[in-house]
């Protein structure tokens, strides 16, 4: 594993792997299990797997947030080598947005707008899409792996790549969970034991959303018989809805296949999300 | 010479000369011989040449002018292939931003707020960059050509590559000039007889400028030496200034290599621009 810290160094560490397929994954480090599901797939279906760990200031809304998030970069770089992982590249922010820089990517509409848009602030999806386009054009991907937690930035990255006619092909990687259903996260560590139980909430809400659509019922019904199960483990829902598949726009009546059930709430003081393609 | 109209058929002409370096020439049709001295230079460094040839609404503040602009795509074939255009591709404004696009590609600064900026709206150079961003994303170009004569858009987007670390060497072409000087343009053929003997004032004082340039002098005393050749040609100019060749702000002081003096004027009912580097 060849570990690069500038964009030259990363393209001069391609060059040598010209012709060859690129799969990449982007993250932000403090990489667990549901980041190496990510690894696997890539390294399953490319010749080259690169890896970006970059923590990025644009898509944060609070400087307190930016600064606690947690940094692991040794165990990170023990991970990735031991996933296969061929170009690690852990760029400073001063590499990513030197003196001068002044370009924005942003999409407009509901889906940067709602849910996650709303909580963090327009300018969240923004920075989203600013670095993520800066890093497909560094690495040049043919794919890129996205997981299916973070729902709402995965069809953000979607509709940023068919609105700009970047040439990478988009995988999305289903949600690892504990084996009771917990999305995995790297906040779960924050987690007390009563509050691991009450977050089981969420994924056990939505499983009953899922059984709840398999009866061919509305979008509300589908929300009502989740909201019932969020009731039982004491957890009060930021957001609960179904979302349109390519929009992230809310739905009321029947969802077509392809919906997603999204669910945030905090736990105690840790804030979760976690979501289900109703199928 | 192939000729396509949608993304797909691009892709498809492309990837059957994958491997091969591709140079990509980038215009709104109505093409005159600046034009050609780009299809020329990118036939001569590239084992294959894309043209683009889309009249682009996003980068139109007016309606009017939109309507009224040039389309001559018989001629501009002829043209092309005479060039040895590889691939004539001619979208459709439905092909380039489909139903629910809603991405725009911004820099923000002097570079797109003054000169040209300001005349057309800040919105002229977002389209700009947008759309320049989705025919990079659609062509993967090794190596693009823009004319020296649009100076500010040439830097725009070299700026916006830059800052997007999208993979394609900026390649500009100087200003192609009548014998006596006139700068080409599509608007030129517009110009009365006594007109275009008044328009010559434009490329006059950026000799005159550049005279003085040499001389060691201020921006400032360039800018004044160019004005009194104006104003002997009766130009009253829109803007007349030396800007920075990298973020165009406006220049005062004795001018590094580089420096760009730029003019605008409207001559009867047509408004022109022409610019020199200062060397």
């Amino acid at each position: 594993m060849i570990v690069v810290t500038t964009v030259d160094d990363l393209r001069t560490a391609l060059r040598d792997r010209a012709g060859r397929s690129v799969g990449f994954v982007p993250t932000m480090g403090a990489l667990h299990r549901g980041h190496l599901e990510l690894l696997h797939r890539a390294r399953a279906e490319n010749d080259v797997v690169v890896l970006s760990v970059f923590v990025n200031p644009a898509q944060f809304n609070d400087p307190a947030d930016l600064a606690a998030y947690p940094r692991t970069d040794e165990a990170d770089r023990a991970h990735a080598e031991q996933a296969g992982v061929d170009i690690y590249f852990a760029p400073t922010a001063e590499a990513v947005y030197p003196p001068g820089f002044s370009a924005t990517v942003a999409l407009s509409g509901p889906i940067v707008e709602t849910f996650e848009g709303a909580r963090r602030g327009a300018g969240h999806f923004h920075g989203v899409t600013t670095v993520v386009t800066k890093l497909f054009g560094m690495v040049r991907p043919d794919r890129a792996y996205f997981g299916q937690k973070d729902a709402q930035q995965l069809r953000v990255v979607r509709a940023m790549v068919a609105d700009l006619n970047i040439d990478v092909r988009i995988v999305d990687v289903p949600t690892v969970r504990e084996p009771d259903g917990l999305a995995l996260s790297s906040r779960n560590v924050r987690l007390s034991a009563d509050e691991r139980a009450t977050a089981l909430g969420l994924s056990r809400a939505l499983t009953a959303g899922e059984a709840a659509h398999r009866r061919g019922v509305t979008a509300a019904e589908i929300v009502l018989a989740a909201e019932l199960v969020l009731s039982e483990f004491g957890v009060n829902p930021e957001y609960l809805a179904v979302v349109d598949d390519a929009d992230f726009r809310q739905l009321h009546e029947v969802p077509p296949p392809g919906s997603v059930l999204i669910v945030a709430a905090e736990v105690g003081r840790t804030r979760l999300i976690d979501n289900v393609v109703l199928t």
